[in-house]
């Protein structure tokens, strides 16, 4: 199964329209903004030589945002047209393009500050990381928009890494993975397979003893690079490699380890390298980490990475609230590589997952203005948590971007002979199916209502399958192919119609959304005595603007009615309430006092979606409330 | 008020003298045995041109633990014979005489490492945080023992430094508050002023603007003192101070700031200069930072300090359970300080909070072995923390020890006509009141009964009060004067007998010792829904060991009736029992799932007492369970 290219499909739903609108009006212009304040684009000049002076920023690894910028701007200019970002991207394409050496080489700090020190410390310098998101940026100019002049600079910049490194040359990766994915990506728009296989050969050089990161070390002149060079390995006592997924050979990894954001992009390459030829051991290393990461290590938001100390992973079942590290980028990294492990199993289970970090995790990330971002994506807040327009590690404001623009690459999957509707936002497809260009219509407004209709015209009568996921969270579903007696089955989580399809058959699907409240496992201890409100694929969340008190204080009874309310509030939501109890704050005896001294009232609790929260200030927050 | 002298009482309730004994017998040799392992006393032989050899140590203030030990041994030895300590002492003291300079100098660190660099880091290096426990030792010997060869060099040290710092002279503090209150108590034992006067003048020159830390910074060569030196001060934007209680003068404070131990041993310090002369800006002052601290700041514990970054404080009704770190050291130092504002305030409110750390806090700091510590004492535990038998940074072990040695000064009080039991502990004390001689004896069960008997034996019949705190816990208090028509009354939280009394005249005290549950002011987001088990001054915890399994499953009902039952477990405990429920851990559905999918059991919870919990090995624990 493939994904459809973004010149193929178009979003119709009222929810994802928007924030493409706001991507392409807001964002990217936002984003821009930044990166010319915070010298960012002044590095490429510099580099360049139209400008004097030296680098500039707190990070070497900056150059990354200018090129992820690229990559959602490509996106975002195949979605709506706007001169203002055309031509900030045109500007910002060609300082990339004369800022590159003529040998390949692309990194502004390092032709800036360090032009004797390129390639000497892999593991914290991130060269390949940023060279991997220029690939990635030039290959969505020539998917999304035929535009290839980025795409030159890429190849030249691939070819220099070939020439740098592989098995008959340097043994050595990148301490971020992110180079694997893009040369995959780069191999299948160039056809050209010697990028793939530097990409799988990086995968499979990882994690053998020793690693040459310890060799690095040795390599005094190149601390001078960073203060972080040598401590990042230094901090633990002995060298486990688990910060970098380096800890194992890909085929024994058997958990989620260390940084999330790392482990996400070398998983999803590692996906493709798994598809590459048959592979039982990698198959099964990657289900057994994703089953490890899913059932135990995630947020209910598909939020990843527990811990602030390594951007990362703990324990199983360690799932703090209020400390919730849960970067953007790693629930963005989340729904890559669940697309990447669906398309190579057309499981579901896949999809529940991209669908739960997509509307929750990730969308947290970024207001609704969309100028605004979250790093970390708590979900308890007690009124100190607030988006703000920028960070000096600047990597999640354009990752959300990239995927929003993107995401008609993650909703719906294709083969010959079949159509699958992964999540079913509303959309326009026309792809070819049973060998006949077939348009697919998907009307919906989704997520605030279940109920779908999609719309089938091939060219000419033709026999393929349409498949629709059944969501985890759906247990009312109901199907109706209109005027028609054929039966739909079921595979692995998607309901399926195998038929002769003619122009305009009807197929409504009925997801019954209501109200729903889950809980944890009880091994996950923060939320035992806690639930949380459910909508479709949403996680709602108690906000104290909401309810005039902090969230905290709130006790539900999920055997109560929950109401819902269309709003027209946070952009337009559905909003859920229910009667509650909470703690009064008038507590007069000092910190402790005899049980019973703290009072009680009865409220109406109100709940938003969590992506909305911190919309309107900062205010105190909670996903897990109480049950009482 | 003034505490007795240790010379003249005696605990004598089985609580308090097992671990006297445990002190003598186990706790003092193990430090010892760590101290020479550790190369504390080696540093002492090369400072002293016996042994070969530099500096060898994690931390420059490794000296101050060999002042702790040598006044815990002091304390221990007043109590209780021991040829092995005493030998191990002695050699003790030999060693630190020898390594100080002729001039009064003394710091291993300095002078075996940094002879150039003496005083020229005053905000990170220590060295008079380890000159105030050099004094404090030769004090507790001078006091407890009567023995002044360790005085003779703590009187060098102090007016080396007197030479050095002054209103004349170098305007200078101590980044890490102590030897303020070291030189008041050298003032009370060599009846000099001017050691008290050095004292107050450095309280009274700190937190004013610009700090001397600020000019320490353009000290370039200082910096190659410790990595620290200049880190402690650059990761923060900009200078507050807060840290060190650097930020404002001392009149200004109007909260609890920055390092646990460092603010408890200004104020105790503090608390001497108010005293000094009626000073009501001062009085004010220290009691608003007590009242911030102890209803808004402590756990029920008396643990202070919620957070590992700084070890101290952050926000008001900030007391996460599981990450507290609620230093042994900080509860310690919240005994003292009680102390201090209760001798200058003869407030009950003082000795409550004074008794809540004591058996709480602190005492959980040591193992029922005496010769195992925890440096943070969190109110949770999901397993994996474990008490140890020394640290790198070794503060706790010999601070909890002189507390246990020292104990008999905290728990009564007299002036010339009264007699103070703050906490009713057994204890013989022979004390002049009224003019007379009077032995006055309590027998006590504390903490496992309530019931206390106090006889009143004075040479001659004679008047003085007798007050005995009633605690902030006990609200079935009844008292008996045996055999008399005398009426008592209150003051302050004590009741008090004020007559004329006659050798063997008995009081009968019964505090009615119930368990009780407490509950939090629900501020304190982390205990809403939740409530601790509590006996006397005892915070009961649930421990997985008793339960079979982790006591964060369990909910209890506090309207249930708790069984009381005495035990010989954990040296002898009573043990507290009531029906509960928990959640089994069987839950097959993922990590999140419809509400209702946990099942749960019925279960006897036992409960024991907070301090004694890891004694049997690492397991969960818990001190807030939810209600339910």
């Amino acid at each position: 199964m493939r994904s459809l290219p973004l010149s193929q499909i178009r979003l119709t739903d009222p929810f994802w329209t928007n924030w493409q609108k706001t991507l392409v009006d807001s964002t990217l212009p936002a984003i821009y903004k930044q990166l010319e304040e915070t010298h960012r684009l002044s590095n490429f000049r510099r580099a360049a030589g139209l400008e004097e002076g030296g680098f500039e920023g707190k990070f070497w690894f900056d150059d990354s945002d200018v090129y992820k910028y690229l990559e959602a701007a490509a996106y975002g200019l195949a979605i709506k047209k706007s001169p203002v970002v055309r031509k900030q991207v045109d500007d910002t394409i060609s300082l990339v393009l004369a800022a590159q050496q003529p040998d390949g080489y692309l990194n502004t700090f390092f032709q800036l500050k360090h032009p004797d020190l390129k390639y000497r410390n892999l593991h914290t310098m991130h060269e390949m990381y940023c060279g991997g998101h220029f690939i990635e940026a030039a290959v969505a100019f020539a998917e999304s928009l035929g535009e290839k002049k980025l795409l030159v600079g890429a190849i030249k910049y691939a070819d220099h890494l070939l020439n740098t490194f592989g098995p008959e040359k340097r043994r050595g990766y990148c301490g971020h993975e992110e180079i694997e994915l893009a040369l995959i990506r780069l191999s299948d728009v160039t056809k050209q397979a010697k990028y793939r296989e530097l990409a799988h050969w990086m995968i499979e050089a990882r994690g053998h003893s020793p690693s040459p990161y310890i060799e690095e070390l040795a390599d005094q002149e190149s601390h001078a690079l960073s203060p972080w060079a040598r401590g990042m390995l230094l901090q633990q006592e002995r060298y486990t490699g688990e910060y970098f997924q380096d800890h194992a050979p890909i085929r024994e990894h058997d958990k989620i380890v260390g940084h999330a954001v790392r482990a996400m992009y070398l998983y999803i390459a590692a996906a493709d390298l798994a598809a590459d030829a048959a592979d039982e051991k990698l198959d099964t290393a990657l289900e057994t980490i994703w089953t490890n990461l899913v059932s135990r290590r995630m947020y209910v938001t598909g939020g990843i990475g527990p811990s602030s100390k390594n951007e990362g992973f703990t324990e199983d079942f360690d799932l703090p609230n209020l400390s919730a590290y849960a970067e953007t980028c790693a629930a963005c990294g989340l729904v890559f590589w669940g697309q990447a492990m669906l398309q190579a199993t057309a499981n579901a289970e896949y999809a529940d997952v991209m669908e739960r970090a997509l509307y929750n995790g990730a969308l947290a990330g970024i207001s609704l203005t969309g100028d605004k971002f979250f790093y970390d994506n708590p979900l308890e807040s007690r009124g100190t948590h607030d988006r703000t327009p920028w960070f000096g590690c600047a990597c999640c404001p354009p990752n959300i971007a990239r995927l929003i623009g993107s995401l008609g690459k993650y909703v719906a999957g294709v083969n010959d002979s079949a159509f699958y509707l992964h999540i079913p936002v509303g959309l326009d497809v026309t792809t070819r199916l049973g060998g006949v260009n077939t348009k697919i219509e998907v009307k919906s407004n989704y997520p605030w209502s279940g109920e779908i209709e999609i719309t089938v015209s091939p060219e000419k009568p033709t026999d393929f399958e349409l498949l629709v996921r059944i969501p985890d969270w759906a247990d009312d579903v109901s199907t109706d192919l209109v005027n028609s007696e054929d039966e739909a089955d079921y595979e692995s989580g998607y309901v399926r119609f195998a038929r002769r399809w003619k122009a305009g058959d009807v197929v409504k699907v009925d997801f019954g959304i209501q109200p729903r409240w889950v809980e944890s496992d009880p091994r996950v201890r923060d939320n035992l005595g806690r639930i949380a409100l459910t909508y479709g694929p949403l996680i709602y969340a108690a906000e104290e603007h909401d309810l005039g008190f902090a969230p905290q204080l709130l006790s539900v009874d999920p055997e109560l009615e929950v109401e819902v309310t269309e709003s027209d509030i946070l952009g337009g939501i559905k909003l859920l309430a229910t009667e509650a109890i909470s703690e009064r704050e008038d507590f007069v005896e000092g910190l402790y006092a005899e049980v019973g001294t703290t009072g009680v009232r009865e409220n109406d609790a109100k709940f938003i979606p969590y992506y909305a929260w911190n919309n309107r200030g900062p205010n105190s927050m909670q996903v897990w409330v109480r049950k009482g």
